[in-house]
């Protein structure tokens, strides 16, 4: 009793987190399944006690993410607050749409409300003992000896709390992060698109149900700029405008009403009756920008570490800034429990080493696939591709798995599967200038040329 | 008169300058002669009353820098503290020391110490009307208001002050590009080198002179780790070792008198004697950072302007930090000129937009030039095609101009130098595997060879 008394002493941590966003909730959850003192600091108010921002794209879960909640034991509780799409549904200008299913049968990737879930997961973490202090401002902390200092003011009187561990989950503006930042040899990188969005939304009908198919992400992709659709259990869609901030299609451009409505009747007039608050929400709502930001180290000492978005903010083109977070956790909980949830110095040097080229991958696919959404999906030669890429996934899945596939519905490293994605894409440009391929896209020669590339390249199969 | 004494109202600007450095007292004498007011901030105290820090690498002024000063005045009055190199000399182990040209005859690149060269600029700044404020920490900046907030703490009292623009010259760390950073839309980066670098010296003979060539830069290349000796008037050299801060040859691994000690007899048998205070040095000496900073925009609206470090940190492999600084100020006031001392607005984005590509131009010449310094300088290849471009330059100087003379001995911006040198660097590629090159070098093949590629790639001859 007394050796298990002692370990119990070693092993329980006194635990500060920054911030109440989804990635600091599902850490307060996972510290607290491992024994851990957890309290959660926040600038903001309760979540649950005000109204959400209209700055906010819905997230769409993948397998990632739904890992990392089943692992503590929170996916169903989640999963009645999302909706299933298993499928992109494109609107093109004067064109029927049409769909591009997501992955094989079955497969989805799940919208939810940012506020929602959010709401929910402090829920969670609340009754499971994590303590949250909401409004008040983390202004300064000491590295060394893991203390925060929050007040009302940055120039005012401050209190100083004294912890064993702070994680800094305070999103891609990090506080804790910009601490670590006037270090020496801290790498850092913000980089901005020239691409912003706005939030609009699709209302529900009057009898709650939605206006177009709830089962879709649906796009209306126009090149530079497009506007996209994810559903709401309420009937609603929440709709986020890409465009560039400056030039001829901009949000700089579309300054007056009559700007804005000219803009939507040559660009979206498909979607102009779905829309019936379009002015009132552009004009409401903020424009807001597009950042990747990347860091190294993400740890110091035995004492800080960052998480999610603090570490490596992402842009939103695959979907995957939470579930990547979500997916930080997950792989941090598996170290803890190697390391014996008690050497934090090995578990964050070993945390930060495997992470890093992981979360420096999906940066780079998730920039890739702007240009995927925009443009691609409207391109014939994007769509035969896609169509190729289709049958041989159906004929031989253990052959070929898609890069959507590998980035949304796997687990394995968002580093392997850029690498595979980017040998199978050279296999395609090859495929694409065969002669007389629209023709031949189906036919033997075809399935035998890609069969024999990837032996060549020996691209070991690989399971989802 | 009257229309006189409104233009003069209208051009004369209340200016506040935050940084005593080299590019700040240099841009105070600029705006002086333009008729500004001009207080320099600084938080450390005026460098003509303390000692230097032991952490300084010698400058090695070229032609970018001497022109700066010229343009301005001073280009003689600095002249006296400066030694002109007007070579490399290789020191290897067990060899005779060799030396190595930088350009034509007569051309050189000139070294001055740090701190003498500060202290005297900033006395001909006072000269000419500048106000020095030292020992004056700035905490805060209002970028829209061009306000600047000092103090003795950064929690305590401030002081508030107004002017009409500020300029941040306050170097890498630069607080007033940080609090630009803070906005929305700036792009930024800082990467570390994993080389780090610690400052040591020769001293003089009894006599005062020198106990090596004192019209050299010295270097001892070793691969992955180099010293280097730049002299000073007094006969002294100033010498900066540069090793990786962790691995098997690193400052980690020296940290004991015995340790130095038996590193230095294997790698740098030939310096003991030269060097009699070394341990004293290197253990008081501190291990400084080399980082690359860039970041954009430099400046916000008519008001706020980075120029030197602040903007473009670069490692200092190339030696020309200081002249990009120096050249920056040259450059900015050209475009004062252009458009009459007044658009302010106008004058800024001129400016950010003709200097960023230059700028990124010096910061990856420099990055790549550590190689050429530490491994190349010492590799046969390397020295066989450094003896065909002398010939080569040697007999056509207008259509072979070598890379380092594009950075070190002319004023055509950096991104032409950079975009010249790897065009020139493709044909040497491809001379170096002719056969028996090594017999054949000084053939009449090999110079057709070279001349028709120029042609073929469309080299415009290119003056100094």
């Amino acid at each position: 009793m007394e050796d298990l008394d002692y370990i119990h002493f070693m092993q329980t941590k006194n635990i500060a987190i920054v911030g109440s966003g989804l990635v600091g909730s599902l850490l307060a959850i996972y510290l607290r399944a491992r024994g851990h003192q957890v309290t959660v600091f926040d600038r903001r108010p309760d979540i649950r006690t005000v109204e959400f921002s209209g700055r906010s794209i819905n997230l769409a879960m993948s397998v990632r993410g739904w890992n990392a909640l089943d692992k503590v034991g929170i996916g169903d509780s989640i999963r009645e607050l999302a909706i299933p799409m298993h499928k992109r549904t494109i609107h093109l200008v004067d064109q029927e749409p049409y769909n591009q299913p997501y992955g094989k049968e079955g497969e989805a990737i799940y919208s939810i409300p940012r506020g929602i879930l959010n709401r929910k997961m402090i829920d969670l973490a609340e009754e499971r003992g994590a303590i949250f202090k909401f409004n008040e401002k983390v202004w300064d902390i000491n590295l060394p000896e893991a203390k925060i200092f929050t007040g009302e003011t940055e120039k005012g009187e401050w209190q100083e709390y004294q912890y064993d561990l702070i994680f800094g989950c305070d999103g891609a503006f990090s506080r804790v992060r910009h601490k670590m930042q006037r270090r020496s040899r801290f790498d850092y990188s913000q980089h901005f698109l020239d691409t912003g969005y706005k939030e609009l939304k699709i209302p529900a009908n009057a009898d709650g149900t939605h206006k177009i198919d709830k089962n879709s992400l649906h796009i209306w992709p126009r090149g530079e700029f497009m506007l996209i659709a994810l559903p709401n259990l309420d009937g609603t869609f929440t709709c986020t405008l890409f465009m560039p901030h400056e030039g001829e299609n901009s949000f700089e451009n579309l300054k007056t009403d009559e700007e804005i409505l000219a803009f939507w009747n040559t660009n979206f007039p498909s979607t102009k009756e779905l829309m019936p608050t379009l002015l009132e929400d552009f004009n409401r709502n903020p424009t807001s920008a597009l950042v990747t930001i990347k860091c190294y180290p993400w740890t110091y000492w035995n004492k800080v570490a960052l998480i999610g978005d603090s570490a490596h903010a992402i842009v939103p083109f695959y979907g995957q800034g939470m579930n990547a977070g979500f997916e930080d956790i997950a792989v941090l909980d598996d170290i803890i429990e190697r390391f014996n949830n008690e050497d934090w110095q090995t578990i964050f040097e070993t945390f930060q080493e495997s992470r890093k080229p992981n979360a420096d991958a999906i940066a780079e696919l998730s920039y890739r696939n702007f240009m995927e959404m925009s443009s691609k999906t409207a391109d014939p030669n994007f769509i035969l591709r896609k169509k190729i890429e289709k049958k041989i996934t159906d004929k031989y899945p253990n052959k070929w798995v898609p890069l959507y596939s590998r980035v949304t519905f796997s687990h394995r490293p968002y580093a392997e599967a850029l690498k595979m994605g980017e040998e199978q894409a050279a296999i395609m440009d090859e495929v694409l200038t065969m002669d007389n391929i629209e023709e031949l896209w189906n036919s033997p020669e075809v399935e035998d040329f890609i069969l024999t590339s990837l032996e060549k390249k020996e691209l070991i199969p690989q399971k989802s």
